[in-house]
């Protein structure tokens, strides 16, 4: 086997067979095909896409290419969520709460926010003491006593994942859903998830703006999940304005605490709510999605999701006061406000603008190794639908004393396109694709 | 600028402007942009081609990227030949004798066999003493006192190309025309040529296998010519069955000297005279074509070409024996006869099989860092249309005694296509494409 002629096979539209793609992925993390030879096929891959059968073995490649974690030790059922990533998506930390409380098992390993969107590790080292770290012995047990961890990416875990995505981000391969998929799926099976609920995020605010690119990577991970005995349901919701009103780091975690605490806002509880249905349908702990969905509202009424959560917080030497209104973090004052021009109705909201604000404020990353400030943020007010005053606050600057919100504040303002006439705010939720074992249940309702 | 910005371009069809270019080439050769970058832009040329322009700064770069020699002391005109390569093509060898003896300049920088074709620096090498290594000091005394040489690479004449080929080769980038046009054009402007005229081959023992993708690669070497305001013109031939008798590295030499000598097969005659036309008008010595044939035939009866090449040969050490039948040379002997296997007629020739029989006998290169055995080689018979006796010889193997030639025999025998019928014997030169300031030459006829 010869790593060229693999490349002229893919170049010229042929297919790989599993031991050929093996061959690539083995060989590029051993060192014996080099990032040339790697960066020239993901390019002729970009062009002429994989075969599921070459997703598959990709998969496959990829998953045993590090330790792969077994939590066959832990009854209850492992269902992690992945989300494609937005603004204000701060769902991963009540959710674990939820999902636990409820009798799941989470073991979720996150990433850091990159470009517009935030991240949840950086999220979560805005509480204090919180280590990120991947430990294995810490992360069974954390399971096992608390039933949910969100830590970070280990080194041995799916180290083909980490070495194809680094060559891919700066060969411009990115963008390429077998790509995607086989990356994301990866790290959730090496992690020791049975089940993944993909929270598919679509609108200005996300990485995909319309749904039929969406669908398209939906539905090669629920396949692809099905094809590795796992089971992989999707959900698609509306990322275009920031879900609640916090986006930030530390302001993101007093939000989840708020929902968790018995309040919070609305679309984020409603999200939250349905991907803890689905998980607990994905896991077979709730019948149908409905049950599922009362289940969840009744932990998060009781406080014992709150109760988990925090828990698991602790679990990860972090330091969260559930009495205090900011829970002990910190968070930048009140620096400038946007006002609305005139009177009038918000028709849109651009949430790459908005993201994009926090990174001005330095919440986020332009670069990969940029540091992020845990305490700057964006209190975002304006909701699509709703008519405004003439200087009436839309949204609110938050920042370090004396540094600059001018860029911030103007990202702000010309993110939302306003209108006099009357709007019709679209649907949150723009439908799922279940797993296959639940969709050839006869009679079975979701 | 930055390279991944850049990739993307060009990924999504887009084109890049000629500092853009430059900074990729630059950028490359310096080491300021690795190869996996380039491997990964590399690849989406190749899908998404180049436009003129980017050819042209791509072929601008290439050039600027080492020394360029300005021949500017020489008077006579600087006329180059360039064959795409094929099996038993020995052209070059007489060509510079009988161009230099017309009163050209022909600055040669050749390179080696590889795959099925031979290389001229190989047939050079078989001569005892001969030196192909790049000296600018004996690149310039003999352009002026012989007005010809023949010489291998130098490492500071467009190490982009080198490069950039290496790279080509194990990224399976190598088959893409404006690539293919760049490194050709580049090496023929980096070494003082104002002129280049093409040998362009078409057939079973060419790497362009229809004319159609011939006429794409010569179109744009033209064009790209004129661009650079030198004069490129282009010739199609037919690579079918070998040009000559002889296939293998000394064998050729005695065939070119055989020519030189008065004699030599009618196919490797027409050959050099048609492209010694080329070149006499190229280089403004001969009105037309017909005039240049009539200097070059003259030449060659004069023994003017002879005299021509023998210099050239031994101002760069090397020693051959005219009045010898085999120059001094050591050629093997014939070690297998492959016969006629019935009485019939030669329909067609496999020229890429003849070509591989001579590297089986380790007279050409499977890889780059095999050595090549100049003795051995194949004396072909056999002729297109012509009827042979069943027995009667059609190739004979010339091999080192005691090694083995049947894997050579073999496809020698099987590189026959026999029939019964009479055959149309194709025509051996399929058109030309002269260069742009010749064709709008009112009235001008070639």
């Amino acid at each position: 086997m010869n790593a060229r002629e693999l490349i002229e096979r893919k170049k010229r539209g042929g297919a790989l067979d599993p031991a050929e793609i093996g061959f690539l992925v083995d060989g590029y993390v051993a060192g014996r095909i080099p990032d040339y030879q790697m960066a020239a096929w993901l390019m002729a891959v970009w062009f002429r896409s994989l075969t599921l059968s070459e997703t598959r073995a990709l998969l496959d490649a990829m998953v045993k290419s590090g330790r792969v974690i077994d939590l066959g030790e832990i009854a209850s059922p492992k269902i992690d969520k992945h989300s494609t990533g937005g603004v204000g998506d701060k769902v991963s930390l009540p959710l674990v709460g939820v999902a636990a409380a409820c009798g799941l098992c989470v073991p979720m390993i996150s990433g850091r926010g990159l470009g517009h969107t935030g991240g949840t590790l950086d999220k979560l080292e805005s509480i204090p003491g919180y280590d990120v770290r991947f430990d294995e012995e810490r992360y069974r047990r954390t399971l096992r006593d608390v039933g949910a961890t969100i830590v970070g990416q280990s080194t041995d875990l799916v180290p083909a994942d980490r070495e194809l995505y680094a060559l891919r981000d700066v060969t411009a391969t990115v963008d390429c859903v077998p790509l995607i998929v086989a990356s994301i799926l990866s790290k959730k099976f090496a992690s020791g998830a049975e089940g993944v609920v993909m929270d598919v995020k679509v609108g200005s605010g996300a990485f995909m703006r319309d749904l039929a690119a969406a669908r398209q990577l939906a539905e090669l991970l629920v396949e692809m999940g099905a094809a590795f005995g796992r089971r992989v349901s999707a959900l698609f919701t509306r990322m275009d304005e920031p879900l609640g009103h916090a986006v930030g780091n530390a302001v993101e975690v007093v939000e989840s605490m708020d929902l968790l605490r018995g309040g919070g806002p609305q679309d984020l509880r409603e999200l939250v709510v349905e991907l803890a249905a689905g998980m607990l349908h994905l896991g077979g702990l709730a019948a149908t999605w409905e049950a599922g969905r009362r289940e969840a509202e009744q932990v998060l009424a009781s406080g014992a999701a709150l109760e988990r959560f925090l828990r698991m917080v602790r679990a990860h030497g972090g330091r969260l006061d559930p009495d205090r209104p900011d829970c002990g973090l910190e968070v930048a004052p009140r620096a400038a406000v946007v006002e609305s021009p005139r009177d009038a109705v918000v028709a849109a909201v651009d949430g790459y603008e908005v993201g994009m604000a926090v990174v001005d404020l330095r919440g986020g990353r332009q670069r990969k190794e940029d540091t992020v400030d845990p305490a700057v943020g964006v209190r975002w007010l304006a909701r699509v639908g709703q008519r405004y005053a003439k200087g009436e606050p839309v949204a609110e600057v938050l920042a370090r004393p004396g540094s600059s919100t001018q860029a911030a504040a103007a990202r702000l303002a010309r993110s939302i396109v306003w209108t006099d006439a009357p709007v019709i705010v679209p649907e949150r939720f723009l439908g799922r694709i279940p797993d296959p074992a639940t969709r050839v249940n006869p009679g079975g309702r979701t």
